[in-house]
């Protein structure tokens, strides 16, 4: 199936200059969202990676997470936005091109050992990818790969990710 | 399965006097969230709703959401916080206990008579999904029915919603 024919550009959003690619008309089509959901089950099944917990990122990561751990019969883990998680969290605050950003995880929801798979919609550079893992690395979770539907291969956001299985479904 | 034995509860938040109910312990269980969406899935076609989409709440409406229109077989639509989406969107602004909100769908996403179910984590007093209604029937769309993994009985929230199915999972 042609995912990228479900994916629209629109151009100069958020900002004036950036393509960005929309996967709202994706999960909108009901062939899609299951293939994409089945597509991406297949790859991590294949990779053969051992996932305790899917971990995935505000917020479009919730929407291809939740339904890859429900797959892979392992746990959803939300990585939340400063401030939104209730429990006591664990933080990183990460560069982002202008200031910084801030991610929690619940201290509780994951301990050293725990292997983790980490999703989020896009790769662009990999900011919030490689600070998530270094989030989880300094937990001491075994972090078994990424996964993305869609990864942006221009901006190299593979070179600044630790050296593990990165599955994405569509490469701009 | 006793679904409120894996939902925990955070006195004082996001403020003091609030008892939240927190489903990251839920979904954090490859049983629980396994369980949940069958559960939830089992409920709406016990039901018969015949649902086009899913219609899910930025941002912990995505999580089950996206699963279950994934298990129904239908499309999914995000409702996000202004600015969020990147093409032309329909917005509604709703009340809330201090100020104003803003809810917005892609413009393109749904249609005249498109047959869409509501879901979101909990409802409370019902205020979001009260105004996602209206936002979903001034395109005219059929509202088929809602679906909160969490009913919070006291609060009365059904009262502000139109009179077609709710489905909730644990009361309290």
């Amino acid at each position: 199936m042609d995912l990228k024919s479900l994916i629209r550009d629109i151009p100069d959003f958020p900002k004036p200059g950036i393509l960005f690619r929309d996967i709202t008309t994706l999960l909108r089509d009901p062939v899609g969202l299951r293939y994409t959901i089945d597509f991406f089950t297949q790859k991590c099944t294949e990779a053969e990676l051992k996932v305790d917990y899917v971990v995935g990122m505000e917020s479009r990561g919730f929407i291809f997470g939740s339904p890859l751990a429900y797959k892979l019969g392992s746990g959803f883990i939300p990585i939340r936005k400063k401030g939104k998680l209730p429990a006591a969290v664990h933080a990183i605050e990460y560069e982002l091109e202008y200031g910084t950003d801030c991610l929690e995880v619940h201290q509780d929801a994951l301990h050293p050992g725990s292997r983790v798979l980490i999703v989020d919609d896009l790769i662009a550079t990999g900011g919030t990818a490689s600070a998530t893992a270094k989030l989880l690395q300094k937990i001491g979770c075994e972090l078994v790969g990424f996964g993305f539907i869609i990864e942006l291969r221009d901006l190299q956001g593979r070179k600044h990710l630790p050296d593990v299985p990165i599955i994405s479904l569509v490469e701009y």
